[in-house]
């Protein structure tokens, strides 16, 4: 059976994940080297996962390590610097979104991946691999709502996580950048088409917070597609039942929507509180699954030399309607969103 | 437009929506009279309803009041001697469920109908007359589950109504008599077949006062037809989220179920607790809309001499059943059910 | 028990309906008089409901008809100044959506409704009057979901009415005016508070008929209040499942979703199709409880007289934004609701 | 970290699925030896799963290959003999259900078992490791439903499985035992009792020949449980909508229902044939997590010394509810459970 030999970068929560996934889950991936700027994580890779090859500095990695592929989940800030250099340095590349912190960042990462044709460059859009969202473009795909025309998508966070994530705003890009991102490169994905202008409006009707950062709490936003299809999207920092993230896609036949209650489970409860149905607790309990195949087609994809599904563009453009979203918001006007 | 002019007979907490049902929705129904035991019952008769002609005895009433039809809501010993009297008289009759307390009693009612075809003689089975378990009806006799033969059916109840009810059981006959005979009756109607042999388990499990009077809190049976075809029925005097009342017909091409989730109306909230479904409380605000449809189907069918959907028949068999599981139940054998 | 009067104006499908809610369901509406220029739906009035005084004439009925209210359920343009009309004579008005074909006409009603405050007037916004729709009121002024700053509403239609709705696009004021005003309504119900912006985008995607006369079969807007609170709103004339409208509230501490799936009745079915629920076809069969409400609350009020849920000024502001939606759409840009 | 050395007993269809599994996902577990009767299944192993030490006979694998444990997967038949003759050689045993095709078969694994402490004996009711059936067991271990004192469940197959199903009935015990066995295992987990008696009724409603077997394609049955708890077990063979595995807790302070409507996912569908579910066709799709979790729970055991949460003597006492099922189906009497 044939071997990736991966650098893992970054192993702060969700790089945790994306190492168990890779080292546990992933038949076909070795995690032969990994980086971290934190003695503990390091430690970490070593005890729970057997990693012996250990880096403090990303470029010395790069340099020195025995690997094939790097799997990027580092501090958005260092996205597009490690990731060109790890394409320049000839190794296949899983980059987290976001792709770059700004749409020039992302740019550069496109032009480096689109010279290197036999490297595989995938961007982080987990909910591709979600089998819910994958089995809907499939039915899509075979015809079974006629031609979509329109997505709702919403992204919807605990209230506990609120307090947590106006630090975040600065680097994170804000609500519409680090959480209405996936919704935009679904509404992309299932649309196959273009976004043309974006707006949004939005509040801090919760957490007074993210006003004082010129972010929101809640927000809803409207696309125009070059075909003249829609999105209509939202975000939400501040439920109270649990992460719930669902998309709906009108077609000219039928609509398919998915998850639009986030079971945890099959389990459902008949009590005082009447009949009700317990919530998943954050993104990672919802898209588990996905997580572990978004991986696995990574390293599938670097192992057979097939192209993936989600690209550097995808990175871009899902990156220039954030930003055109953010400007909207905050200019109270229509934003162009040019390429 | 043609009037039936009814004389209402009871007027306890069923009773008094009948009434109101009788006078305020249900076109071409007048109570003409009224008859309770009780003065302030017969006060609220004249004050809500504007009825004038108000009895203590039935037999008054039955005598000297201009009525065409009786409407029978008195307590349950009462009904068979009241229906066959009002038959003798002449009258329409609409009784509440049960129709006897015992199965010579539904006999005697069964004759004394049967003798008179002009006269609309009707038990109050009320969920044959809920929208859902007739257009369920409707799709079974059309096909659209091919030939039906299993019924699964259960009546719950809040707990909150169990200690109450515990004194009735002497009176009503017991959880089988008094609540599942509605699901018998579901079972015979849909599956069009008579009962063979019934088994019933069952245990007082939250009020063991219930298993002092020989009854039972939670009870599971099984019901054999003459043809093989079955049901599977359940009671349970101890729901904390509402009153479930559920129904699922199995046939040979397809599976109805019919108030899985005793939804209050069409509002879910998403808190703390979950995703949730408030529920009903108790059978009258289930069944309410059935109510008023059993107490037009009465009038119309007194009217244009049409004959119900249920027949005295019904009660007698429901009742045979019902006897035969409480049997089986307290004799821990198999029970025979015998025409 | 006291009586209303009622002079029953348009006869046509609606009317109909309303007519024998009014006659048939509502204890305390008489419906004394008719007006109708089709000579088949006056006599409809006489033969169903018994109505003898009959007119061609809205004038005629207004000088000599024994009558102390009017209910108008006529073409829309007439609706202005019939309503005003009839005020003038000192009649309570129940008057359909919508109140005026434009905000003048609006206005005018709102003048003639607020100089006699001893006189019922209601315009028929039907889904607040709906069980659903209520209770999720009532939970909200109890503060079940904390502060409520975002309304999700959308009316959706059968694509096989969609053919027949183009001819009407010129009268009807098209989709905003004639679908999404009741979402509108309840935005601005649910909320408390007056819009301040809006923005729509649309498209012919299924029909391209609603293209030409510069409508859509499908649109998607959002609405900025004065507050800061939003709503998003859509329309589609093109479903394949049923009559589909549902609302979702979103407040501080909990969500409030009302009729997320369109369930006809309580049946779902287990078939070759997967497991499912078969759906309500139009607007009346969703509302026909609501549809009864709202009669009978006008015929309480005024003989109570009551001050109505839904006032005059309520159909000028919903008029306001739904052309304010209208021109936001046909010009591309984000369009000013002034008052 | 440390490997479990597995030899794998059966590729067939099932045999290949845990194969996989343990090879792909279950870290810690090898698969160094295979046994089949079947070169094809033998070549299977060795291309897919690069196993190389590959066996005919049993009893050769058991002498001659480096394992510590065996995985049985192979004929019912077989169940027995193969885990006594493991047991003996001083291998960890997985067994697939049944342990035995007799309660006599049964015996003589516990009692292998039982005098072997220090290795893991574990049979294969993979429901317990469902993350659905899981959650519940936690949620009533930690209270939330009072105490339990009925389990409803059911075990529903596809119809187009049925004709091929009449062949295993003589080898498979039939309907109670091959497919009733899990809902026996589950309400004895979940009610922490041993059953007393038994009632089955059923019948051949669709597929004619299994009564020619003696079985029936559709299957009630309620059990007594010692402490008068009690189960309501059905089975199906004939449904149209999917695999439909599905089970309810009923406690004295609230309900667990688990899996009510078999979703093959978290999509719906809103088209012409109303708002529908897409289902799971079969059970390894409903649970293919589950026989991870099964293999994993296995391999750690085995690893650590722990306890397996599914013994030797749950495989015994399911099986003998399942043939006191079938003897009360057969003879049609209640059919007293002895130890």
């Amino acid at each position: 059976m044939k071997l990736l030999k991966i650098g893992m970068v970054g192993l702060g929560r969700l790089g945790k994940r994306h190492a168990e996934n890779l080292a546990l889950r992933c038949p076909g991936a070795k995690i032969e080297a990994a980086c971290s700027l934190d003695p503990v994580e390091r430690a970490w890779a070593k005890t729970r996962l057997g990693v012996e090859d250990l880096f403090e500095d990303f470029s010395a990695m790069l340099e020195s390590a025995d690997i094939d592929a790097v799997f990027i989940a580092s501090s958005s800030a260092f996205h597009t610097a490690q990731t060109v250099a790890a394409l320049k340095a000839g190794k296949h590349v899983f980059c987290e979104k976001p792709m770059g912190i700004s749409v020039q960042e992302c740019l550069a990462v496109e032009e480096a991946a689109e010279v290197r044709p036999n490297q595989v460059f995938m961007v982080g859009f987990v909910r591709r691999f979600d089998p819910s969202y994958r089995y809907a473009k499939e039915m899509i795909d075979a015809g079974a709502i006629g031609e979509p025309f329109l997505v709702r998508s919403q992204t919807v966070d605990l209230d506990e996580y609120a307090a947590f994530q106006v630090g975040f705003v600065p680097s994170s890009g804000g609500i519409f950048l680090d959480m209405n991102i996936h919704d935009i490169d679904l509404a992309r994905w299932y649309l196959g088409d273009e976004v043309e202008s974006a707006y949004a409006i939005g509040g801090s009707f919760v957490h007074p917070e993210f006003a004082q950062v010129k972010d929101a709490d809640n927000t809803c936003a409207l696309l125009k597609f070059a075909s003249g299809k829609m999105a209509d999207l939202s975000v939400s920092r501040t439920a109270f039942h649990g992460h719930d993230t669902h998309t709906e896609i009108v077609g000219t036949k039928g609509i398919l929507k998915i998850g639009m209650t986030p079971a945890k489970n099959r389990v459902e409860i008949f009590d005082l509180h009447g009949a009700r149905v317990p919530c998943v607790k954050d993104f990672y309990e919802r898209f588990e699954e996905a997580f572990r195949a978004e991986a696995m087609a990574f390293v599938e994809c670097a192992l057979n030399g097939d192209a993936p599904i989600v690209k550097a563009r995808d990175g871009t453009e899902a990156t220039r309607v954030g930003f055109s979203l953010a400007e909207s918001f905050r200019e109270g006007r229509i934003a162009i969103v040019r390429r």
